[in-house]
């Protein structure tokens, strides 16, 4: 299985390391990006052949058979369109995009096509969250009631990531929508959002907040809470617990090591993982293992392109809410963008 | 000192036992119940020689300087009235009253008195709990942003009850409230809460909800939740988290024991304290023990009348934001209340 | 059922008031000491008619039914022996004596007197040690292989009490003993001591050590250790683990609270308990709850005599395996003392 | 950096994996092994030329560098003579060899060709342990008293392996003996060991033990103790703790994810991280990539010969220890080993 890979950031040479070292079975034969250095220096130290500054050189080419897409979010629709066209099977970093016709438009075109499409919420396979799915799946706490998940970055972005990312809803909680989903295992019906600027001025006057809670109810009655900080000075934060009528399960947060001091002033251990490339590092290498294993044997893949465009949904839904003061419903979004 | 109780409940009862045994420098005088059997038993047998049918039998008797209210929430106020006029100090349990004029009532005779009035807030004196207090007000954590609190009863109280308790947010997250100002340190400036009947349609027949979650939006500009559930199958289960700036503080449950046992199926503990008489036992003689010593040193009591009517009227905003689907402010149901 | 307290030092005035305040169906009718200052207040303070100076004076009042004896330890055997004459029942501090010859004639005369002898070895009903006792009993572990206990205190005693006590085996270190023999539910059969002085040289220089390490084999063929340390800076450290066919069980520390803090350098909580008062507690009402339910059912007591002198036992072995720098069995002791 | 591996067991498997895949700046240029189908179908996997049943093919060769020594410990001796006398830098794996002459005549032949040596005691490079050793460096509990370590396999070897082992102190134990050392920063100064047959009588028909425990002494004082089981059945159970003038440190086990599933009967998790390739994946990686840097930069290893013998002598120590029933010193099994 021939597979390149558009886009050579940070998580595009992330994926193209697992596919060289970690993913068997696979052959990383092309890499893309606008930057020609960026994809040469990634393809040399990686031993890869091809290398363009055009995706389409890759995605197009006929001993290729997915394409992983890792390129800048307005890149991603017409890489989707391209790759789904020469009948190549897709993955894609989150978002798909951040407007919801041209969402469709993707969509549309993958299933046409008839190739397979992969959404980069690789949080789904942590081993703490999958292991909280597979328990509720296995009905350990009965039927869920509650949802609460805590989710704080350890530092904001960059002010200039923060003007053109859509918002600390889209870029941030759409991880969260994500995970809620997926754990409960029904739909966001609505949302309700709170927020404020409690960190940065700066991140106000570019129009966004930086610490926000949201509400959702979901189709089977589900109530959750989504809480996000842009800083959590001791680390990242990443918590579920799911209520039910059978009980509760919690997942709590990685640390580096299981080690505690007892000293004469307190007992103390060492912060938590500090960022997603700590946290979730394992994630990555096993969202691509599922991702080649749909491919090879022709399964549906575990995160489609449905689940990105409903997490973004209930990302713009919170938005609005936030403005409005109001719950909002996901069909209230979803009805405006057909209009 | 010489205190009367009025109301040999359960509540009543454990009062009466804390200050004889566990209250130094005070003297149980007098029980009232309307209940004579069940005045006359617990005089019996804690050694108290007064009793009566009739509260006003012992709340103006001149040797009595304070009164511990525990009887119908119904009949608080004309108590705390008539114990007023006589210059009784008092402790009332929660909830004060269910209407807000009468509660301005009680609380402008208190005042016109100068007698001391502490509310139940039982809560605030639990070790967790007061140390998470502690750890705000020494700046643990910087400045608050997020505030979480758990809250769940391991069994849901008699059909009878629900139907004259007010309903959840008045009868369970009342508590929940006041936590919640007593750990931010600010006013509930306005509420939305979502609801849904999980546990026992019953209680829906009855007109209340079983589960609920509410947003809160303090003056400060803190956000917070609160969830309740009527029923944890595992017990009972109440947590908070504060966040902030600094840092996060969490209070996690009390356990019967520190015994952890590893098996060849699953590493597992015993269950949380089964419920509020187990975990809170320590916070009812500390809540008596604040009130013995301010009433001995005339100092102002940790609970106050505002502090009973400021949490009623986040209960009764939370009710009408349910039936309405918006937030509501603490301010319209003042104003509607004054009208 | 009538008691007398003889001893009000420390632990004599706490059982003295559980007696008053929290065992119920006793009454306290007498306080014995040397110190008439102290008995008298004591006295006073719980409102007790009879005190002396001479426990004689207590202990034959026919209208006494038990004695509680917290004097000095040498002073334990002719107070044991007194009270069995006199027919009375008997709760007495560890170590019974420091003499085997005289244990034994203390053990004679309360079997020649059918009267019942409970030992204060409190910690047998601490939540977390008594739980583990069950759920070996309960086999949830399977058959015990190892065992290990920390137990180590917050500071070293005044040197004044080091010269006396009969050494850290003795004066410390049998608690953990009567502990082992409780958890493991076999005779110790030897003991292999190491030592040293790490925390006061002048401890060393009163002929004792302050920190050590026994191995402990048991008849059923468990293995133990034991560690006791004079000070640990953190506070107090009682854990156990028993390692068995079927799994594990541990007993770790309690702590003032389940509060956790998050900062930008560590992950803390507060300190354990500080020591046995905080710790043991609700220990020292349990096992006098325990004494007064065999002697109104006359059922055995919980902690026998047999238990005092087996524990001590271990202690005279532990010292002499030290000196001796070799393993040294209870029988090797015990015949010595009979010669 | 050309590297070969001899030996292409299981643990020879690892380190070539992790040679290609995770150590970056060496090259796998060579595998031996007795068996050819094993060393040939490695070699295949990973891309490696050379292949040969004589491991002198290799180790003699002009271009390589250095000799990762995973083949059968009566044949490390012998490897290590040949490499030390062709000039290359040598890996190999615990234990060095049974024999101490032969020890000595690896290390001298080592010493003498002025090659770096460097032995397999990977748990000194899991986070956990090197965090313990961190600490204690840094004076966070002061200075050390008190050591124990709990480390327990999941399930016994094979009957046949354990007849040529060695026995269970120096085939299971030496890598405690090791972390004893390592931890504590002082050598071993005698041992008293005991032990027991209590899981499997084939064991002991074998002439071993499967549950042990050995009190250490170090030269610098502390006190050590170290438990050994065959058969842990929750799984892999490494623990330590250090305690000290300043505190304690503790490191407990790891566990495949942080969740916590609360239900009506109890509060549980999974089970510990099953065996040594799940719990010190990471190490076996990082004690490679410290070799490299020391072959590199050359920098002493971190693990010398001198670690190697040291752990040897003390598992000796316990295994004469334990058929004498007295403490042993290091030093007499030495100098027996001379004579």
């Amino acid at each position: 299985m021939n597979v390149v890979v558009v886009g050579a950031g940070r998580i595009g040479r992330l994926h193209a390391e697992h596919l060289t070292f970690r993913v068997p079975g696979t052959r990383l034969v092309g890499i893309a990006d606008v930057n020609r250095d960026a994809a040469q220096s990634l393809a040399d130290r990686l031993g890869v052949a091809r290398v363009s500054t055009d995706y389409r050189d890759l995605v197009t080419a006929p001993d290729v058979d997915a394409v992983i897409i890792c390129s800048a979010t307005d890149t991603h629709t017409e890489v989707i369109l391209e790759s789904a066209r020469a009948g190549k099977h897709i993955f894609c970093e989150k978002p798909i995009d951040l407007d919801l016709g041209r969402i469709d438009s993707a969509l549309y075109a993958v299933a046409d096509a008839g190739v397979l499409l992969q959404i980069g919420f690789n949080r789904r396979f942590d081993a703490n969250f999958a292991r909280v799915r597979r328990g509720i799946a296995a009905n350990e706490i009965g039927t869920p009631h509650l949802l609460h998940i805590m989710s704080r970055d350890p530092a904001p972005p960059p002010i200039s990531y923060v003007r053109v990312s859509g918002g600390i809803f889209v870029d941030m909680m759409i991880h969260d929508f994500d995970m809620a989903r997926f754990l409960v295992g029904s739909e966001i019906q609505s949302v309700f959002a709170t927020a404020g600027v409690f960190i940065d001025p700066a991140i106000g006057d570019a129009g966004d907040v930086d610490t926000a809670v949201v509400v959702l109810t979901f189709e089977n009655g589900v109530i959750g809470t989504i809480d996000n900080s842009r800083q959590a000075v001791y680390g990242y934060d990443q918590r579920v617990e799911v209520f039910g009528s059978g009980g509760s399960i919690t997942a709590l947060n990685e640390y580096p090591n299981q080690v505690q001091v007892s000293t004469a002033q307190t007992v103390y251990r060492d912060l938590p993982l500090h960022f997603f490339l700590e946290r979730y590092a394992e994630s990555y290498v096993a969202e691509m293992l599922a991702f080649v294993d749909a491919v090879r044997t022709g399964s549906p893949v575990p995160v489609t392109g449905h689940d990105g465009k409903q997490a973004l949904l209930a990302g713009l839904a919170a938005g609005q809410s936030l403005k409005q003061g109001r719950p909002v419903a996901l069909s209230e979004i979803e009805h405006e963008a057909e209009d």
